[in-house]
């Protein structure tokens, strides 16, 4: 790790603890740089060979130490799995699937939470925090509860009960909002502020995205060092979207894969403002909305910027879906792999 | 494998589509026996450098043969992980979890279904059924959905609603049995010699077993090819001890151990008619009772037996707790080791 690049003013500054640019306020979101040739003396097919089966395994391209002590669970290195009767399904030649609910919370958001908690102690804190519709918040519970931390959780109030229960059971405080998404964000980062707590969330924390790239990162190594032709990706925040052309970039940058794939972006239909934003080419605009899909229920999304410049780069496209489609895909997806999304 | 030993009658059969032995009835479990020293020449440590992280690696040991196509989902080699909070709470020097929750379908029971349907597929049938209180018939749904096999599940009409949503998200048809799990049990076996099913129960199937041993063999390798000294198992119907058991044996048996651990069985004190006949030395006699821990309520086990010889042939014991011990100790494991049970 080098640096930080603002995204917005395009200033360099030095990597520590910090959420968002000083001088561009919260829409200056951090990019975290390498020394890529540094990385491509050690980070080589053969090295990887001996590697645990772990996310931690592109280590020289996360921002953590050499002589870091990783959190206990196992995160990262999920299935990836042919799919030929949803291929069939779907009208294509061939359908992989990276299954990353078998992460140790059962969702992607692992990836981030894993790095999030090393940072948290690594910047000497003792209390973690996030705002989440869900699995970001069962996700930080957990990690964090394995390494000793203490969890501050801001959901919504329209936040599933069986979501909040596992946050409790894994010892976090929870504090349901009177509000949206975006009032449990605005609370939470009011109260790290006031707190000294580190904050988590990966809106605006930079380091998050590192971990999320991972999955770009597994999917071509577990192809043979390919890089698949598309790739789609839900979209709230943006920052899986981010986070995955940025993983896919890199690994073209260091000779793995000789293409980044074409990224797309998928929203819900009635709360897609990425979508909007980039049909209409223009800034993002806050929106109100309902989605059965809690998770990307995002109605001012943090990340759209860093999403969409990926989804640009890579020649790709957003699309939208229907709850009906959502609702319908759950068990077509179940029925024809085993894969319960 | 070379042939089924019954347990009851000593009787060795040649190995096949059989439940259980013709001449004793369901009570005369079947075992499968293997040629060991076949099993050595290729079973090695430096063979299982190579193999991949799934419980198929141990393949000389499990009743399947080797050109077969395993199913696509990733069962087995979950992770061990060292809980040194969790060791201080129980007052012990060290304490490991094998975390089971890891496997496709988010429990242990995947490690027999994936060797249930390929046993299906080899026997030539197009439909899978079992009865089950939960793990096993979500288990059973979405490997059979991961292979394209008819599912057919036969549930007590306590089981919890979200299990019954994941075998119908899975596609299998799910018969609401009015009575307890031993009725769907009998319901289940009449059905499938009537309408030409495989009966994937594992209270009498004689190669479910054989995926469930598979656990023993990950712990011993996970932790450097040492047996620990003390392991806690779960027992309902006891197919998962009679597993454990096996495991460990074959695995000391190989000369890849020097012991086999001493194993602890552990029922809910509401519903623990082994732990009695462990105690009293006597027949298993069927009882009933209520507990919470709705995966192993069983007033009738089927693999006793086998579970006990297990038990007392590791120099073990049976144990139980009660039902608040239980709800208490989820939160104590999530929270001190980020594992939710």
């Amino acid at each position: 790790m080098t640096e930080f690049v603002c995204l917005v003013c395009g200033r360099s500054l030095p990597h520590g603890d910090l959420q968002t640019c000083p001088s561009c306020g919260p829409a200056g979101i951090l990019d975290v740089r390498y020394d890529y040739d540094a990385a491509a003396r050690t980070l080589t097919r053969d090295a990887l060979v001996a590697r645990p089966a772990n996310h931690w395994r592109y280590r020289e391209l996360l921002p953590i130490r050499p002589d870091v002590v990783v959190p206990p669970l196992h995160v990262g290195w999920t299935p990836v799995h042919e799919a030929p009767r949803l291929a069939a399904w779907a009208g294509v030649a061939r359908l992989f699937l990276k299954d990353d609910g078998r992460n140790p919370t059962a969702s992607f958001k692992d990836r981030a939470s894993s790095l999030g908690v090393l940072k948290a102690l690594e910047f000497g804190y003792d209390t973690i925090a996030c705002a989440s519709t869900g699995n970001a918040a069962s996700s930080l519970a957990g990690l964090a509860a394995s390494v000793g931390l203490r969890a501050m959780i801001f959901v919504p109030a329209r936040a599933p009960e069986p979501k909040v229960t596992q946050l409790l059971v894994f010892g976090a405080t929870v504090f349901r909002v009177k509000g949206t998404y975006e009032d449990a964000f605005d609370l939470c980062r009011a109260s790290c502020e006031r707190f000294h707590w580190y904050n988590r969330n990966s809106g605006t924390n930079p380091f998050l995205v590192e971990g999320k790239k991972t999955v770009a990162f597994e999917v071509c190594e577990q192809l043979g060092f390919r890089a698949p032709d598309r790739v789609f990706v839900p979209v709230g925040d943006g920052c899986i979207m981010s986070g995955t052309y940025k993983g896919f970039a890199e690994f073209a940058r260091l000779g793995f894969t000789e293409k980044v794939p074409t990224l797309v972006g998928v929203q819900a239909e009635g709360l897609s403002p990425v979508k909007s934003a980039f049909e209409r080419g223009c800034e993002m605009e806050p929106c109100r909305g309902r989605t059965c899909a809690d998770s990307i229920a995002v109605g001012h999304p943090r990340n759209w910027r860093k999403a969409l410049k990926g989804v640009r780069a890579s020649g790709g496209l957003m699309m939208s879906v229907s709850d009906d489609e959502i609702l319908a895909a759950i068990p077509e997806l179940a029925r024809a792999t085993g894969v319960f999304g």
